[in-house]
């Protein structure tokens, strides 16, 4: 198809599909003459994933550019690159320096990786994110323990074991990745738009109004 | 205190406590000379916080500026404060036009709310934001159906309650409000953290990597 009806079936207007393409988040389609380029339905797919990304899960152009990296990077196997998939998602949050403090924190998120044995990777920049939340319950005056975490440990449990076993295998190689990717982005969000409708609910009763 | 006590004991440095204090994110100290301030305790606990709303739950300036207000404008009752506080977090979002799909999937959205018997107004941003999140979904090839969001609903409805049951009440009414904000934000990252981390383990185990 044309860039027009790729624009069309997508929804995504004409000039940012060009963005897309100059920044590297869209893979170049065929070309067919010199002004004229052909795309597919794996273009169509991208874009909407990168759709997603950006206006469902607010990432940022870099933190996309890293997702779309690792789903187009055919050298590494499929279970690795959706880590890295996932990886890039906090990457550039990683990265900041950390202190006493969140070092602290992380030896609690160590310990609370041990308790659950979830095998998980000293490098993994969930492990910091986690961290960084604890560094900041604690500045508040509100220090999180193992057992104020343990519903939200078990919830993430429950969900996870569950979206792992229903990632698709079949199709290609960067089908399974863009799968696991949007499901972590997407249900992300559904997740927490549930919490906060779930807590207005619930704080009408405790606190009424007016 | 004097702002370099402040930015001390809040560890943000001073450049920025000044332009907290620009911005309107920090109400302005007690002026004890022509250029000279005293700040308190209350002030202390509002760096943490827009510290926390900034750094882990990656806010803009606007949300940030949206929920500072919410905290301090004093004519509101407790619980409507809070609620002005909780939306305010997804209100730049749930502003942008909606399409026939949005309207398909607010619709999806209100049924799940009937279903679950969730008393939340209309106008909720969290309502759009999750309709948003099924619009992407049904894009990418993946509607989500009520029996595949019911799992994110029940974990929802759980740490809601309570956390709803755990909120502070005595104290000022400022601080009721910024423990519940901090709490949704706070305890968000770390349940979002938690939900990466529990995916790593279990897809170690169904993909495995090399």
């Amino acid at each position: 198809m044309r860039i027009a009806e790729l624009s069309r079936r997508s929804g995504v207007p004409t000039p940012t599909l060009k963005f897309y393409l100059r920044e590297g988040l869209l893979p170049a389609g065929r070309r067919t003459a010199p002004n004229q380029a052909d795309y597919d339905e794996r273009h169509l797919r991208r874009v909407r994933l990168v759709r997603a990304l950006v206006e469902v899960g607010r990432l940022g152009l870099g933190d996309v550019r890293r997702v779309v990296q690792a789903v187009e990077d055919e050298a590494v196997p499929i279970g690795r690159a959706i880590g890295i998939a996932h990886w890039a998602l906090d990457a550039q949050r990683a990265a900041l320096p950390g202190d006493e403090e969140t070092d602290a924190a992380l030896a609690e998120v160590d310990a609370l990786l041990r308790r659950r044995r979830w095998q998980v990777s000293p490098a993994s920049p969930a492990r910091r994110v986690l961290a960084d939340a604890l560094v900041a319950l604690a500045r508040l005056g509100r220090p999180a323990s193992q057992a104020s975490l343990k519903p939200y440990a078990d919830a993430a449990d429950r969900l996870a074991q569950m979206e792992v076993e229903l990632t698709r295998h079949e199709g290609s190689r960067a089908e399974a990745v863009e799968f696991a990717i949007s499901g972590t982005v997407l249900y992300e969000a559904a997740l927490v738009a549930l919490r906060k409708l779930a807590h207005e609910h619930y704080s009408r009763a405790r606190f009424p109004a007016d």
